[in-house]
């Protein structure tokens, strides 16, 4: 496979920035070509706005989906965005490596989906979800928590990982990939607020590092997490009234 | 009440803007103060990185908390970061105006999240959750989807818009703020990709202004959505054995 790993993280030498390095590892050892996205070692701007757009459809009025479409259509998109679009339409597999800040992806990485998932060319009104763009394709989170990992257990104060992480996986899915379970590595916090001395932290890596890599050599083998689709709904978008999924316990 | 309004739209003239102009004048005629922090208007840089820090702890690794902290004490925050936390102080409300861009708040606004709420400062292990820095303070969301509200429904295809909302409900909660239920609008796309014309959307414009003017009179008198709290968790950080809410239905 074509693997490509997206990371957000500002300090190449942390945690996550290692869990990038065993993943590039073991897939090679495996026999897969691996590309790193670095958003932050790229200066990745990841606001969305007008200025991105040479050639505006109405100077008066900025329409982020109907200049992404028509700069789209145009070839005139921005550069950091055909850039990202290429190792996109180049990767088998995407795994995007982040901490989870305010429960969810850092913003560099919240705008990467703002920016470069294009109305237009990445989905559509009928090219969505599973007639997706990416259709055919995998990807997967790898996170990291600064709460321990009880307290995202049931009932924990820190809620519930499959929450946190479904509106990326509903995303992952609405642009067509099947989405594969998370990678998650609770507890984690550089800098000497949890860890009081650097052994700790390099012995919690090692853990999680080997985790890692095992379950990273079997990956083409895991199942996609399942998610309604097209055959699923009425013509309103919602799921069929005879939907066997309506009469679940 | 002092009142701030955040405002994460790349147009000012759009759906969102003039909701906000909507709360703005409702809530000065029935007695308010406001303030528009208009995020895109002031070139907001969501990024969380090294370079914003004057006096780094450890010049070889970036650890995002410990200088927010070290530089929250010092008093050597980013400007915008303090100006920021100054407008939080103030206000006794605060109102985020966005459209709902790939399941969450545009990237200017999550980094607001990731910058200006800053660890050891306006939260620690401690000072969360009903223990929080806003205490007292009242927070909420008013979205905008492109996706039809029936959509939205149970059963619809584009998901449940208490789960899309709950990592931003949730991270308010765990700064403290008491989080009123979300204003939403459905079905909103400016730029003629669902509005064939301008008349259209005039007329639903009107309907959500009037729908949001109505319920922002009497916002003073709502209940907050529930959250758990430090008395409910045992020393692990999980809900008692013996709380009630383990035993419902």
């Amino acid at each position: 496979m074509n693997i490509l790993i997206v990371l957000a993280h500002p300090e190449r030498k942390s945690f996550n920035g290692a869990l990038v390095d065993t993943a590039k590892g073991t897939l090679e050892r495996a026999g897969h070509e691996v590309q790193i996205d670095d958003l932050y070692a790229e200066n990745f701007d990841p606001v969305e706005r007008a200025e991105w757009y040479a050639n505006h459809n109405n100077n008066e009025y900025f329409a982020a989906l109907t200049e992404q479409s028509n700069h789209f259509k145009a070839k005139q998109l921005p550069e950091d965005v055909n850039r990202e679009i290429s190792r996109l339409d180049w990767a088998d597999l995407v795994i995007f490596q982040f901490p989870l800040w305010w429960h969810a992806q850092p913003a560099i990485l919240k705008g990467w989906f703002d920016r470069v998932l294009v109305y237009g060319g990445l989905y559509s009104g009928r090219m969505r979800y599973d007639h997706g763009y990416f259709r055919g394709k995998k990807a997967m989170c790898s996170v990291t928590t600064g709460s321990p990992a009880q307290t995202f257990m049931p009932f924990g104060r820190a809620g519930n990982m499959v929450e946190w992480l479904w509106p990326f996986h509903s995303s992952l899915n609405y642009i067509g990939f099947n989405v594969l379970p998370p990678n998650v590595s609770y507890g984690v916090q550089a800098g000497g607020i949890q860890y009081q001395e650097k052994a700790a932290f390099e012995a919690h890596l090692e853990t999680q590092k080997t985790d890692w890599a095992s379950r990273l050599r079997d990956i083409e083998q895991e199942t996609p997490i399942p998610f309604t689709g097209w055959s699923d709904w009425n013509e309103d978008g919602v799921l069929r009234h005879d939907h066997p999924m309506r009469w679940r316990p």
